[in-house]
């Protein structure tokens, strides 16, 4: 695909010698990257969380990436919830105080992201153990694509809805 | 920064002659290029935004950029409302049914994409016209760099979340 935008616009003779900043700044370009399938690809990624999440979401750790994934859940100042990489991200799941837990998917939305990844935001309802009103939840993932044909979760934040 | 990371990992003697393809792999190196003040952008850009938005939303074009930044708007299989460049974007943004709006912010995410970007998750309330009963929404950005020292939005995702 052909860079596009501001970013490969080039001035003067400055092509005929292209700089390794050049060649950054134009593999940087966000458009040039772009996942064909990204709604099948979301759509396909939502089904399999949250199937292992209300299953046995210890299984979760694959889905991560090693020192890389980032995920917010329930962040405040007052009260951090920030987690980085596979090892502190799983623990803190497993670590939520319920047993069982059902996420129900309201809607999804997924657009491609530069790189070749897809953004995938999500309203639903969870409801945890016993409890009969579910609380409404937003999430959101960047997934990235690992280079062997699949994705993994590079950004991920949890939000519950209350007000 | 060092590139890290398995798409950055070279086998055997394969990095004394780098080809385009494995130039372009490391470039794509997702820790490669952080904001280090993405909180700072992702809270910065959102009182902007909605300053905007609230006061005259027609204004919020030069946030967007031509061709590149995309909306998902309440967009649903059944009644599309995803949005591409920011003539489309301004047009759906500056037809909304309401003459007063107000948002106000509850939580704001803020966590470094790939490229130097960010990504930003809102959860707030909305209250449009003369009703008095807030409607709660989820809004998602990523924010890239434009080269010029300040950002644009590549990814909006709008939800109102009614349940």
């Amino acid at each position: 695909m052909r860079p596009q935008g501001p970013i490969a616009t080039s001035r003067g003779g400055s092509a005929a010698k292209p700089s390794r900043v050049q060649l950054r700044r134009v593999t940087m370009d966000p458009s040039a990257n772009i996942c064909a399938n990204f709604d099948a690809v979301g759509q396909a990624f939502i089904t399999h969380y949250y199937q292992v999440f209300d299953n046995d979401r210890s299984q979760l750790g694959s889905l991560y990436k090693d020192e890389v994934s980032m995920l917010n859940f329930e962040h405040n100042p007052g009260r951090p919830g920030q987690f980085k990489g596979t090892a502190q991200i799983l623990e803190k799941l497993q670590n939520l105080p319920f047993q069982k837990v059902q996420h129900q998917v309201v809607t999804i939305d997924c657009q491609p992201t530069p790189g070749g990844g897809v953004l995938v935001v999500v309203c639903g309802n969870l409801l945890v153990d016993e409890e009969q009103i579910p609380q409404k939840f937003s999430q959101v993932f960047q997934l990235l694509p690992s280079g062997t044909g699949s994705f993994y979760i590079f950004n991920d934040v949890f939000r519950l809805n209350v007000g």
